[in-house]
């Protein structure tokens, strides 16, 4: 999928809603608990009624890693589920991972020939031999931590340079260096909205997955207004605030419920935004 | 395990060697291609034969996850062999995993409850989240990323800060305040062995794991010149220069020979050093 074609996708549904399917076996509703296999069973019925309202899922994989080989099976069995009944939805697989050359180079194999996604998260910190096995793929993405929402974020990234400039405002001017806006995309949360300004005086073109919002408190008003560009360029992810919204037997329609609330914002914000 | 018994076993096998178990399908014997898991019962073949030469067998994730869920079971099945078998020998998963605090105990989970390894290496990109989470298991290890072994490590490791310092300094100094030499080591690799000397002055008593010895050309002498401590201080790793060092069936013989060469070279060692 090319940066234009995910705008298209954003523009038919005025959604630019990523869900992540950060599924816990200790959250799912009791009606789920004796399921062949629970995890998959919940995102099936998450994906069917949140699919009109999104352009992208992400399941993370330390939910399913957390349960060993039977998870992975699960994690698989998601993301060919919504590969096969909603080929247009945007798949990124939240793992973070980043290693050198020949190493980085199985992950790739891992998620975009084993697996079935279109992107997948990475941390920067090693540089360039990281990210690069992933551009490789042509129509898949690297997805690349620059300002996390996180309380420790301010730790590394926002640490002052001798050039002046914040860490991870370097990640991002180098890093947009290595591939296009057709094959990067740049995590940035939404807790710094404000921040969001500095970014797209960085990478003024490409996508950005913005978690965050929800459960983490963030502002999609300020995400919209401070990150949008002419192709959107924004994902904007939520987990707990739709998965988990609702423990009892209906929580796939109440997960729906809140994905439209969500869409229908967006709608507006893209209205008025773009 | 703590840091002296580590240093206790280093002493008692005269080796400060880690097997790298980076188990390539492409690359196992062709008199494997047909076992029911060729993958594990490589494993097997080259733990049975090395386990009297060697402290550490570091799996590197990437090579499990290539194959799926199929893999991951590969990897437990090999944790649960060398726990079994060789219960004084340190596992590390090398994972270079790094997400937000209840991700990231998720990882925690998956590696320390789920499987059966001591450490997990991690990325410190996003702070102090990442790690707690698994500093909260006693006897288990954090192992750290901070000055790393492939060509693009100074795309930021070695960006200089505002303060004078290299980011990996930073790393080593903040993230050494976040947990004890009991459950804290760090990735520092041998290319950069005339770096050893300054990481030493910032963390004079923790352990280091150090790649890039062998395939990535680091030379063991100088690691152990600038890098050994009171206790020894040193996990040296070697992957392809053992387990590949052979392609035909006598391929775990000859990983046996391999590791007592580098076993022998460091007995040496520790008598120069020590």
């Amino acid at each position: 999928m090319t940066a234009r074609q995910l705008t298209q996708a954003i523009l038919a549904k005025r959604s630019f809603l990523c869900v992540g399917l950060d599924t816990d076996l200790r959250k799912t509703p009791e009606c789920l608990r004796d399921a062949e296999d629970p995890q998959f069973s919940f995102n099936k019925a998450i994906i069917d009624a949140t699919a009109p309202y999104t352009v992208c899922y992400k399941p993370n994989l330390a939910f399913y890693e957390e349960n060993g080989a039977r998870g992975w099976e699960s994690f698989e069995r998601t993301c060919r589920y919504i590969r096969e009944n909603h080929p247009d939805i945007f798949i990124i697989a939240d793992a973070k991972r980043g290693d050198i050359g020949n190493t980085s180079g199985m992950y790739a194999r891992a998620f975009f020939e084993q697996g079935s996604v279109d992107a997948v998260t990475l941390s920067p910190y090693m540089g360039r031999d990281t990210v690069e096995p992933f551009l490789r793929y042509a129509g898949k993405w690297a997805v690349i931590l620059a300002l996390t929402s996180n309380p420790s974020a301010d730790d590394f990234e926002t640490l002052p340079l001798a050039d002046g400039w914040m860490l991870y405002e370097t990640v991002l001017e180098t890093a947009s260096g290595w591939g296009t806006v057709d094959n990067t995309m740049f995590v940035v949360g939404a807790t710094k909205s404000e921040m969001l300004s500095s970014v797209r005086r960085i990478v003024p073109d490409h996508f950005l997955l913005v978690p965050g919002v929800g459960a983490q408190g963030g502002s999609l008003e300020e995400v919209a207004r401070h990150g949008m560009n002419a192709g959107c360029g924004l994902l904007v992810n939520s987990s707990r605030a739709i998965i988990y919204a609702d423990g009892t037997a209906s929580f796939a329609a109440t997960a729906g419920t809140k994905a439209r609330e969500v869409q229908q914002e967006m709608d507006a914000l893209l209205e008025r935004f773009l």
